[in-house]
C-alpha cells in the first residue's frame, strides 16, 4: 500500500516534468506558423514565429532582406529586418528562427512579408563548402551527386512533395473504390518470375558451422520480390478488390534512364472480372485521378517542372487527361508498324516483342496520348496470363499501357483461373511442383480475375517530364550505386 | 495521308471493341452490389446481383439457405432460394453469383436477405480437401499453416481489413499533421546499426568472372534496411516533419512471438524540436488517433478479436485510450524495480537494459496503461542519441513506450545535432569515415531534431490482443520459414 502511494507520487512527478518541458518550446510567446500558413494569412499585424532555412540574404544600408523556406511550400517567405540584425553566420543554407509581425508586402509577388524583431541562427552553413549556391539553378545531374543534401534545393523539395502527394492520392483512389490494401512480402521464396535478374538474401554474417543445406536462414533460398502479384492473387480469393503499393527489385545490370534496382510498384487485383476492359478502366481512372489530384494540390511544384525542367510538358499532360486513352490490339500494332515508312532496328513481325522504338512510334502515331496495346502473343506472356484460345494467331489476355516519353507504364493480364489449363501450362514450364499452392487457389472457389502493375517512378517521370528515373526517387539504387 | 486515315479507322475499330467487351459483364440487367451494401440497403424489392464465397449451405425440403461473403464485411448475406436451385457443386468455399430481390428478413440478426432467382456456381470447392470446415472456429495456429487460404476465414479476413484500415489511418494522421511521406530505401550500404543481425543482398546469379572486389552488384556490400531513420534525418534538413511507413528487416534467429525477419515500421522525424516531450505527444496522438479510427471504422472486425480471440481486451484497450500515457525516467524505473518484492531473473542495477520481465512489471505497476520510459543511460543508446550531459548518471534523451501485453512498441530519441559532440562520438565508435555524410548534415544548417519508430505488427498485436506476431501479417517471414 505504502508502495502504491510512492508510485503515484512518481507518476505525478513525471506529469510535472511534462509540463516543465513544454516551456522549452514556448520561451517565445509568439504563434508558430508554417511558412505556407504565413504566406496565406489574412491576419496583418499578428505576431508570429517561423523556422526554416535561409534561401537568400540581401543586406542594404538600413534593411536586411531574407528569404526563408521550411519545405511547406515552394515559395519562401520574405523577411525584412533592420540591418542591425544581420550577423556573420546568417548565410545561405543556415537554419533560423525569426519572430516578428506579419505586414502587407509592397511587392506584387507576395501578399505579405514578415517584419522581424528577432532573428536567431540555429545552425550555421559555410557557403563556401555548401555545394549549392544562392539563387543558382543547378542541373538535376549536379544535385544528384549530393543525395544527403539535394532535398534542400527547390527542384528536389518540389519532387518530394509531389511524390508524397502522389502516394497519398493513389491510396485515396483505391480506398474510395473499396480496395483492401495488402502488404505483400518483400522477401519471397518464389523466384519463378524474375528468372536470373533477382536479388538473393542471406544474413550478412553466416553461421559457418552449418552445411550447405541448412545454410539458408529461411531454410530455402529467399529472394527480393519482383512483383506482389501472386500474393495478391491469394487475397483475391477472399476480397474482390485488393492492391499493394511497395518496393520491388530487379538485379538488372543496365544503366538505363528508365530502370532502377529498387523501385516502387502499385499493383491491383480484381476478382469476378472477366474482361480486360474492366482493368483498362481502372488503370485509366487511376492515372487520371492521381494526376488531377496533383495538379490541384501541388500546382506550384508541378509548375516548376513544367516551366524549367520540361517546358511544354503541361500541354502534353493536359492532352493525356482530356482524351480517352486509345486501345489497339497487338496484331493491329504490328500491322501499323510494318506498314510504316519508318525504318526500325528491331523486327516488326507477329510474335516479336515490341521494342522501345516501336512503342515510341505507336504512341506518336496514335496522337501522343496513352495507348493500351492488348492481346499479346500467348508465347510472349508468363504462365499466369489467360489463354484467349484464338487461332491461328494465339494470344493471351494481356495489356500494356504505353505513355509518351516513358514507354510502358502499366502492364496487366487476366489470370488463368481454369485449373486444368493452368496445370498444363505449369507442367510444361516445370513449375507444377513449386507452384502447387498457386494451383490450389484454382481448386477452392476460384473466380475469374485479373490485375495490373504500374511503375510509380515511371509515373512520376511521365507527369513531370523528368528524363532520368534517378531524379524522381529519394535514394536511387542502380548497378554500382547505393549511396547512403 | 492515306496512311493516317487508315490508322483513324483502327482507333475507331478499337473503340467499337471496347463497347462490345462491356457486354461480357452486363449479361444480367441487375444492379451489382457489394455484400456490405446489400446488407445495409433500404431499397426493399430491388433486383440485385451479388458475388462471393459460400460460407454455409443448408437445404430444407422446400428452401435452400446460403450465407455468402465477399470480404466487404465480416457479416455474410443470407440468401434464400427454392430448393430446386440447389446443386451438387454448391458447397462451402465455392464462389457464386446470385441474382434476386432484396426482401425484409424475418430474422432479428439481419435487416434484409436476398431471395434468389438464379444461383451460378463460378468456382467449385471440394469440401473434403478444403482445410477449413463449415461453421467451425479454427485456431489461429491451425489456419496459419495455410498462408494461401487463410484469408478465407473470418478471423484472418477481419485482420486484413483492420490492417488495411490501420495503414490508411496512419497515413491520414501524418497527412493531417503536415508530415511529408518519404520512401526511405530498402537496400542500403549503411550497416552501422544492425551490427550482425542484418541481411545482405546480391544477385541470385553472380558473374563468376569478376574478382572478389568488383563482385558486388552495387560495388559495395549492400544490406536490407533495419530502420529508415538516418535517411529521414536527411529529409529533416529540408522539411520540419517527415515520415516513412515501410518494411524493415532483422536477421534475428530467435523464434519469439514478438519478432519477424520482415516487419513494417512507422518512423517519423521532427525538426526544430528540442524536447522529448514533443515526441511523446506525437507518439501518444498517433496511437490514439489510429486506434479510435479502427474502433469506429472496423467495429465488427475489432469485436471479433475482442470477443473470441482475446476476451476482456476491449476494456484494457478502452483504458489505454481514456488515460493519459504515463511517463517515468529510466532512473525512476530502476528505483521501482529494485524496491519491488518481485524476484527478477535479470539485474535491476542502474546501467542495465530493461528486460521483458521488467517491462511487464513496470506497465502493470503503473496501472496497465502505456508507459513512456525516458532518459536512458548514455552508454545503452546508439551514437545518434542526444547527450543529456548530466552527472553522475550520464543519460541520453531517449524514450521507449511500453504497452500492456506487448512490451516495447515505440522507441525514439532526440538526435545529436551538435557537430563536435557527434564527431567525437562517431570517432570513438570508428564510424567517422563511413558516416561523413551524416556529419555533413550537421555542418550545413543543422537544427535540433528527433524522431521515433513504431513496430506496426506489434501495434496490431496490442490493439487486437493477438499473442503471436505471425497472426497479424499476411505472409510471415521468420527463421526457417518463408512460405510462398
Amino acid at each position: 500500500m505504502l508502495f502504491n502511494t510512492f508510485s503515484c507520487v512518481l507518476i505525478r512527478r513525471t506529469c510535472a516534468y511534462r509540463v516543465t518541458t513544454y516551456t522549452h518550446y514556448s520561451v517565445k510567446p509568439w504563434k508558430k506558423l508554417r511558412i505556407c500558413e504565413a504566406l496565406s494569412t489574412q491576419e496583418i499585424g499578428t505576431q508570429v514565429r517561423i523556422q526554416g532555412w535561409v534561401r537568400s540574404v540581401r543586406s542594404q544600408k538600413e534593411n536586411l532582406f531574407l528569404h526563408v523556406n521550411d519545405g511547406s511550400s515552394l515559395q519562401s517567405l520574405q523577411v525584412v529586418a533592420s540591418a542591425e540584425l544581420n550577423c556573420r553566420n546568417l548565410t545561405f543554407g543556415s537554419s533560423v528562427e525569426v519572430s516578428g509581425n506579419i505586414v502587407k508586402s509592397p511587392h506584387k509577388k507576395q501578399a505579405v512579408e514578415l517584419k522581424a524583431d528577432q532573428i536567431r541562427v540555429i545552425g550555421e552553413c559555410d557557403p563556401v563548402d555548401f555545394p549549392f549556391k544562392v539563387k543558382e539553378r543547378h542541373a538535376l545531374e549536379y544535385i544528384r551527386q549530393f543525395p544527403h543534401l539535394r532535398c534542400r534545393t527547390n527542384a528536389f523539395s518540389s519532387l518530394l512533395r509531389v511524390r508524397s502527394e502522389a502516394s497519398s492520392a493513389i491510396h485515396s483512389f483505391f480506398r474510395e473504390n473499396h480496395f483492401v490494401q495488402i502488404h505483400t512480402p518483400v522477401i519471397s521464396s518464389n523466384d519463378c518470375e524474375g528468372a536470373g535478374e533477382i536479388f538473393q538474401v542471406e544474413p550478412a554474417v553466416q553461421d559457418k558451422t552449418l552445411d550447405e543445406e541448412s545454410h539458408h536462414f529461411f531454410s530455402v533460398p529467399a529472394y527480393l520480390t519482383v512483383s506482389g502479384q501472386l500474393h495478391l492473387e491469394v487475397m483475391a480469393g477472399a476480397f474482390p478488390r485488393v492492391y499493394t503499393f511497395g518496393p520491388a527489385f530487379r538485379a538488372e545490370t543496365s544503366h538505363s534512364r528508365r530502370h532502377l534496382a529498387e523501385f516502387y510498384m502499385v499493383e491491383a487485383e480484381l476478382s469476378f472480372t472477366e474482361s480486360l476492359e474492366d482493368l483498362l478502366t481502372v488503370m485509366e481512372n487511376l492515372f487520371k485521378f492521381t494526376t488531377e489530384c496533383l495538379l490541384s494540390r501541388c500546382a506550384e511544384d508541378m509548375e516548376l517542372y513544367h516551366k524549367y525542367v520540361a517546358p511544354g510538358h503541361k500541354e502534353r499532360l493536359d492532352l493525356m487527361l482530356k482524351e480517352k486513352f486509345k486501345v489497339i490490339t497487338y496484331t493491329e500494332a504490328i500491322d501499323l508498324l510494318s506498314r510504316s515508312s519508318q525504318k526500325f532496328e528491331f523486327k516488326t513481325e507477329w510474335g516479336c516483342d515490341l521494342q522501345t522504338e516501336h512503342e515510341k512510334y505507336l504512341v506518336r502515331h496514335c496522337g501522343s496520348v496513352p495507348l493500351f496495346v492488348i492481346n499479346y502473343p500467348y508465347e510472349l506472356k508468363p504462365f499466369y496470363a489467360r489463354d484467349n484460345e484464338d487461332q491461328p494467331r494465339h494470344t493471351a489476355a494481356a495489356v500494356d499501357l504505353l505513355v509518351p516519353g516513358v514507354g510502358e507504364l502499366f502492364g496487366g493480364t487476366l489470370r488463368e483461373e481454369r485449373l486444368e489449363v493452368l496445370r498444363t501450362r505449369l507442367a510444361r514450364a516445370g513449375l507444377e511442383e513449386s507452384l502447387q499452392w498457386y494451383l490450389e487457389l484454382r481448386r477452392f472457389g476460384s473466380a475469374p480475375h485479373g490485375g495490373f502493375g504500374m511503375g510509380f517512378e515511371r509515373y512520376l517521370q511521365c507527369i513531370l517530364g523528368v528524363e532520368n528515373i534517378r531524379d524522381v526517387v529519394p535514394f536511387p539504387r542502380s548497378p554500382d550505386s547505393c549511396i547512403l
